[in-house]
């Protein structure tokens, strides 16, 4: 037997010490309850450290994903306060920029897809200019010639992840939270009822509920049947980290996007250039065609990050559902709530899945906000298909 | 006084442990000299351990550069009587490979350069023969179908410069050499001939002759006077290293080169895509640019390259001189030996290097290999100039 025996108790447990499952242990702890955190790996070490952090509801927005627009779009609206409270109790800036954003046109097939996002953008009701390349250059003057059209997403930002990691770990912890990483957690269940966890060379735990955040991994969690739980799948993202040379100015003060890449640029001198989407199970690997392909679209954009340095080279799996919308909710078992799947768009949705979450934990009931999200809408024969 | 006081003599001092200077203390060691070999940073931390490890006399041969030629035709024939006693004496596998390498055109304008490069082989009487692109992928099945046209260099091949750096260590080591690293050591000079280093907090080293093998770094070294040294510059070189997934096959079983990259495939696994020129001083910064363009190239060359695993990225800095040649032969300081400058053919020139820096230092006469290669052939205008 790997636990030592030893029963500890707490009124909760979060599996997956990412962004989400850190923001709903921060959650959980404010609001009075003893929670435990346990992580496999470090904090942030999946997805959440891999993102470049964008809070884009309106240039994520997808055809299709309507339902989807109207959580992103509430999220992104309660991300100042979230920001103001985070800092606050963790002590750290976790550098949030209400930068704006704007998805540029280099050929003439981007420009068609520009004029495709502008309708979209404007049968939504979301406020969208079309911009010259001229009117685009005066707005940010480092993008290339080549850059014909824009449109401009004023509300977009973004947050460095890495910052708000260590942030949420810190307020979590300073509220009372536990948090135990690198060790195996084993889910207890019985008679379809969570009892606990048991860590690998530790105490045996025991909670009355359980919330598994672990993002693409949550499906793969010892002691759940896989089969009972929603489609989540993991979606390789490959992302590049560059640094402008002290005393050098940033590529751009928005976030650039192309339907090739995006590039957001860090008050600290860090700029993400992002990011592959690749169905390739649990690989993780950085490989030399989506480097180049990434390194090519940014350059195509802004010809002068030439000179940046390369720093890192990484890649991430996001948790992806079938209808790339969040699965938040209670699953098949009782008491596991599940705050996964938020595939592109998990650092933007952090704050409102922990709010909704705990609110669910601590009251039994969804809040409206998730009501669509919820575990239940895939049907069995997805689940195993995926 | 950064030194303790203490004085140990020693035989010989070199200075530098990159792949000449420990090669040089390794054939100084088994002359029966002792030997101390010194480096502020580690073995390979420079050149040597960014470098490809070509040895390619033929491809790398350029217009106006014969004598240089010559003398590299001359180290790559010693290179496999190297390898079997450097293996045998340091126990490592070095990676020689006799590969050959295929100089090949991906458009026109490679096409018209080939043809240039094919009639300068021709008037050095090196064999050459025209490959057209049909030809060339016989050869090599991974090249692209745009690959045009080629000229083999049967003789070329290549080492992995880090296992070279750790078998001389241990060779040296093993003939009783001292390899001190991480420390900075000062030339002690007086009435204009060496009398040891000053090691910076150890011991002061008392010795007749010193072998100055820092590369790059040589014009740097602290307590020579760099006017009086030759005008060796850094050149920047940046180099990825990628790597096969199991069980998958190399990109090419040669060295396959364009005029803007090559690519060295090695049995390990190991393919390294090499690499910038650039005058840029010491910097060793790895930028956005030289890695996008080096992915290209590649990918131009071998396709399939695209799914390689990206590891590593470098910089190194090659010592440079005005011809292109090196310097190695006795300096304005007597019983001050000169062994850098050796630019592109570090690897390849080593062996050769040592061995007639160790005639020198024992006999106090310079071989014949080495006479088109003095300090002593630039004058003192180019020398403060550079």
């Amino acid at each position: 037997m790997s636990s030592s025996g030893t029963v500890r108790s707490y009124d909760a447990v979060v599996v997956g010490a990412g962004i989400v499952g850190l923001a709903c242990a921060w959650r959980a702890a404010q609001r009075g309850l003893s929670v435990l955190c346990v992580d496999g790996a470090t904090p942030g070490g999946g997805a959440s450290g891999a993102a470049a952090g964008m809070l884009a509801p309106v240039t994520e927005a997808d055809f299709g994903e309507e339902a989807l627009l109207g959580l992103n779009l509430e999220a992104a609206a309660a991300w100042p306060a979230f920001r103001d409270e985070l800092e606050e109790a963790g002590g750290i800036d976790i550098g949030h920029r209400a930068s704006g954003a704007l998805e540029v046109a280099a050929d003439r097939d981007d420009l068609e897809e520009l004029r495709r996002r502008l309708a979209f953008r404007r049968s939504l009701d979301l406020d969208a200019e079309w911009l010259t390349g001229r009117e685009c250059r005066r707005l940010e003057p480092g993008l290339s010639p080549r850059i014909s059209a824009g449109i401009e997403a004023p509300g977009d930002g973004h947050v460095n992840p890495r910052a708000v990691v260590a942030a949420l770990r810190r307020a979590f912890e300073r509220s009372g939270g536990e948090l135990v990483t690198g060790v195996r957690a084993t889910v207890l269940v019985r008679d379809d009822r969570v009892q606990g966890v048991d860590i690998e060379g530790r105490d045996r735990v025991a909670a009355p509920a359980l919330v598994a955040a672990a993002g693409a991994q949550t499906r793969a969690l010892p002691g759940l049947d896989a089969d009972a739980l929603p489609p989540v799948r993991p979606v390789k993202g490959q992302i590049l980290r560059l640094r402008v040379r002290p005393g050098a100015s940033l590529p751009a003060a928005r976030v650039i996007r192309s339907p090739r890449c995006y590039v957001v640029s860090r008050d600290d001198g860090e700029v993400v250039v992002g990011a592959t989407v690749e169905e390739r199970g649990y690989d993780t690997s950085v490989t030399g065609g989506a480097t180049h392909d990434l390194l090519r679209a940014a350059l195509e954009l802004v010809p002068d990050m030439r000179e940046l340095t390369l720093v890192e080279t990484s890649a991430g799996l996001r948790p992806g559902t079938p209808d790339n919308a969040p699965v938040i909710g209670t699953s098949e078992v009782e008491s596991v709530v599940l705050a996964t799947g938020h595939y592109r768009n998990g650092i933007l949705l952090a704050p409102i899945t922990a709010d909704s979450v705990v609110e669910l934990v601590a009251t039994g009931r969804a809040p409206d906000a998730i009501a669509a999200f919820s575990p239940r809408r895939f049907d069995r024969s997805e689940r195993v298909a995926s």
